[in-house]
């Protein structure tokens, strides 16, 4: 075995560099050119003071001018936009939760789609009150996903996955009247509170963006990962590879990018079948290579051990190696860019979704009825591209790191249970991660999440706070663009281990695990929700004890703003990299930075020294070590 | 009776001038003065280009950055935004639709929310497919209430009340794909769709824009409308006044403000009780006069005959007329600026509902169960709080009109009744009006709606519209703030039959009507869509073919883009005054201003010269009659 080494974020840009001269020959745009025009940003809007939310403006806040037409002042205005980019995260989430939902509402035995994990959608019965005893397992399947969409919409009544969490984590959103109602209906509500003339009291306004967000974490995206779990089975440890160096140059290479898993897992089948494979080398090609990109790829690397090409800031680059036969997308973080770029090279591009129609796209509408065919379409359009290569174009990086994935809460129960002591102690608990913690070995756990931003240096946050962490004998826990950023520098590699402090590394070695362990996609993130869940109730700590904290050092999406309300009102300080769109109100500012403790036992921190930050996550976990005396 | 005269807008403006003198006494600020510091608006804002969906931004589209760091051209970003202002108005009318359902939910014989019209409510069972015989009538609320909430979530089907509409529309509705779903469904479909990487086309995003919109007008709002008409009475015509004279200096003085009549009519009942009237006599005042702004007002208006105060821009002049001794609102189109102002007055500013919450009011939370409570309790405060008068200060403009109200589509029915010849014609059809049509006495309709704008004369547009389009044998319909321009010029006034033409007046005289009619607040538009419904129905044209359109010279409000966009997608071509944020692409304008016509037979014009903008309404109606040959 070759020696383990990093990739560095300098090899990195060395390698997008490249792309980027290719690119240059034909006359394609790319985001770095883009944020060179798009820079200074306007400042109203980045502080969150301006308000385009009735025609009477728009207003924006200055000195001169303290109050919008109506009368609103600044607190107002960057509150109501604070909840509004909340409601747009948690709209965004839980509608593809809700895809996934109808999606299992269509499964049959003889169908595109099949039910993969009985054992899950029985407790999911269970959770739903459906009956299960001596019915067939699609009837099941369908009544759950019923269960499952009446949760969007139901008149009455709170979220049902909210009793999965610690009693006391419920009493809190019970007695801050944050316990989301049905998930459909806190966004409805967000967009009403913030419409002319509604709420302007920052309280009321924060209030509702933690509502909103817990229907997301505990409601929407808790539906997106459960019902995919059923659907295409609940992740185990698997093998894969990741970055550029994935895609093969002899091969017909397919991209898949969004979040929806619904049509990437339908492409994986296709492309791996024979029939496929045969009429690529008819083609003149080797064969087929699926792999993804942002958390479409993250998905079917959880399920498949597809590989993942890169993250979101990356996108780009797939289409300027020249090899990329087709990149096919679903939902969510598709640079429009993509139909402009892929004019200048031969890659279709394939858009997919009635939810995400993009111009400059061949658009083959994908629904689970006609799934099969359209996968079977999608990748015959891209076999028959491959003919229309340009050889003089194609420049794939050589770099790529192997990684394993696959860390579902089950499979790190799993794992757990296979260094317990089955004489002495129960397993299917998270006592031995909890007892780890406790004696100092493991000094605490991070969870680093989201996207790529330009405002930071793309990946290197990710990779210098785990690098960081895991020499502080921290584990992490990641997903989303974070998972992909780790698993291309290695950070998933076993091996990386050598890496961490004595601690994690021993940790490492026993459990047999990477010290970064990749928990899915960003709906993935309310596994995270239940893991902790799970420690608090096995540790009698409360959720806002444990030595915990989240992270998002490069978000940019309004699903993150919406996964942090939801991460920061179950308890757990989240730290980040940029700020949101609300710094220019002080009151605002000072309740996300500091006033929700008092409400939910947890704030966020934002600080863009990146070092700065991965000290004060130390600092944090250390300060709640001491709480708890140990 | 005295000679009757229009008041001009020019009286309006005077007694506003007088009003502002007060408030620049005691340092009040005002919207004249925060338009001033607010204008020029940004360019950016206003023509729609700007995108703050991600925290990369934001980003602003110019001629040296044609595209935002995602890629996203222009078109896609105006599209988006237009679709993202048309969900938070659709958002917020059915939330108040959902929150009257609720209420009528929680009716009961004994209860503070009784059934006034048990006849609607039977006939709304049969749409629901809700049983009714032998049963409790309360019962049979309560599950027509279950089953309206169930038309904001259910997680299949479309909007049961789009039965209503002809054939024709219902057929162009799903070749459009624009059918609505869920109400909140839409709702959050539009956020998802606008979610950084999800849809720039402008054509998915107008469309959605279309479907947000008609789930509003054919969903939320026409369910706020009827189950409103069945607790608290079906309209009626009745007897009002309008405008600022309507406050009485000896009493004790509440206006009411806001959109959800629940709070309102119970502050009416108490308001009218002995105990309270005796308890306002021992505090000194002669009794106690209710009066409203905005849409609440035109609830109570239309239902009890409480009289007008103003309007949208008028709600400052309340207080700034030193005798309101309580400002009670409930949501949406609320002045934060009344927190402040109330401030320099003895004024109460009392917020009632966790969705408008705003600093500096006094907060008391009003609900379904404890509404009589609550409403004593605010009756109380303004009584006690009429001693705290500044004389000095006191100053309520001469100044009012009288009106008749109360034109439900069952009123216009039974007004056409009364012009049946029962020997020869069915009653209860549309037919009268139809005949008048065709025969040229009327030569059409308009619908007017919406707010006022400082963008546009305040009052001004909706009146001289009003004037010249009666001048022409056009017969009003109107809701809103447009009505209450109406009525405080003077043309609900019947003996306003004078300024019509020779057809108009005709019509006013046989039918006793004036020739402006009051069908009701903001959600009643729902109201103008059945009435065209009945009307298409009756006469065998088309929707689109009545020599009819909708109009909104001042609109302000996203509720009113919501409209605007149920209204065209209708079939009724729409008139504003007010560009909306979207004119910075040559694909949306294109599309809203003409496009929209290939798919749902109307689309929207633009013109702020409003004398053309009549012309042009005019023009259109003539154009349609020569279509149908009449």
């Amino acid at each position: 075995m070759s020696e383990f080494k990093l990739t560095t974020v300098e090899e990195f840009e060395a390698a997008t560099e490249r792309l980027l001269e290719t690119g240059a020959k034909v006359g394609a745009d790319s985001w770095q050119l883009r944020v060179k025009n798009q820079t200074p940003h306007c400042k109203f809007g980045e502080s969150g003071v301006c308000c385009r939310i009735c025609s009477m403006g728009p207003c924006r806040i200055t000195k001169k001018a303290p109050r919008g037409i109506c009368g609103c002042d600044v607190h107002g205005i960057v509150g109501r936009n604070y909840l509004r980019f909340t409601a747009g995260g948690s709209a965004t989430h839980s509608d593809h939760g809700r895809e996934i939902a109808h999606t299992l509402h269509e499964a049959a035995a003889d169908g595109n789609y099949k039910v993969k994990d009985p054992e899950k959608l029985l407790r999911l019965a269970a959770e739903f009150g459906v009956e299960t005893e001596g019915r067939d397992i699609y009837d099941v399947a369908h009544e759950v996903a019923e269960a499952g969409l009446m949760e969007y919409g139901k008149p009455f009544g709170y979220q049902v996955f909210t009793k999965r969490a610690p009693e006391h984590t419920q009493e809190i959103w019970d007695r801050e009247e944050i316990r989301p109602r049905a998930i459909d209906r806190e966004v409805s509500c967000a967009l009403h509170m913030t419409h002319m003339g509604c709420s302007s009291k920052p309280e009321a306004l924060i209030r509702q963006s933690l509502r909103a967000g817990l229907s997301d974490g505990w409601g929407g995206s808790m539906m997106g990962t459960e019902f995919s779990d059923v659907l295409f089975g609940t992740p185990r440890e698997v093998e894969t590879e990741a970055n550029l160096g994935v895609m093969v140059a002899e091969n017909v290479n397919i991209v898949v990018h969004g979040h929806d898993p619904s049509l990437s897992e339908m492409i994986c089948e296709y492309a791996d079948s024979k029939e496929m494979i045969d009429y690529a080398k008819s083609m003149g090609a080797q064969g087929i290579t699926v792999s993804g990109v942002c958390c479409t790829s993250n998905e079917v690397a959880m399920r498949r051990g597809i590989p993942m090409a890169g993250n979101f800031l990356q996108q780009e680059n797939v289409v300027l190696t020249g090899a990329c036969e087709a990149i096919v997308v679903d939902v969510q973080c598709i640079f429009p860019a993509l139909g402009p770029l892929s004019k200048c090279f031969h890659t279709k591009f394939i858009t997919t979704s009635p939810v995400a129609q993009m111009p400059d796209s061949d658009f083959i509408r994908f629904n689970a009825k006609t799934a099969g065919e359209n996968a079977k379409q999608i990748v015959k359009m891209a076999i028959e591209n491959f003919k229309n290569r340009k050889p003089e174009l194609v420049h794939i990086p050589d770099m790529k790191q192997k990684a394993v994935v696959g860390y579902s809460v089950e499979q790190i129960e799993k794992k757990l249970d296979g260094v317990t002591n089955t004489h002495v102690d129960e397993t299917g608990t998270m006592m031995p991660l909890v007892d780890c913690v406790k004696a100092g070995v493991l000094r605490g756990a991070v969870a680093m999440v989201g996207c790529n931003n330009p405002k930071v240096r793309p990946d290197a946050a990710h990779i210098e706070l785990m690098k960081k962490l895991i020499a502080n004998d921290i584990i992490l826990v990641v997903s989303g663009c974070s998972a992909q950023a780790a698993a291309k520098a290695g950070l998933m590699d076993k091996r990386a281990k050598d890496l961490c402090g004595a601690g994690l590394k021993r940790v490492c070695e026993l459990v047999d695990i990477p010290p970064v362990l990749h928990m899915g996609s960003c709906v993935d993130i309310s596994r995270m929700m239940v893991l902790a869940a799970r420690i608090a109730k096995d540790s009698g700590w409360n959720i806002s004890q444990i030595p915990l904290v989240g992270c998002a050092p490069e978000w940019m999406s309004e699903k993150a703003v919406s996964i942090g309300n939801y991460v920061v009102g179950t308890g757990i300080d989240t730290y980040l990299g940029v700020e949101p769109y609300a710094y220019g109100s002080e009151e605002v500012d000072g309740l996300l930075k500091g006033g929700l403790t008092d409400w939910v036992e947890a704030c966020y921190t934002v600080e863009h020294d990146i070092d700065k930050l991965g000290d004060m996550m130390i600092e944090r976990i250390e300060e709640k070590r001491t709480a708890l005396g140990i």
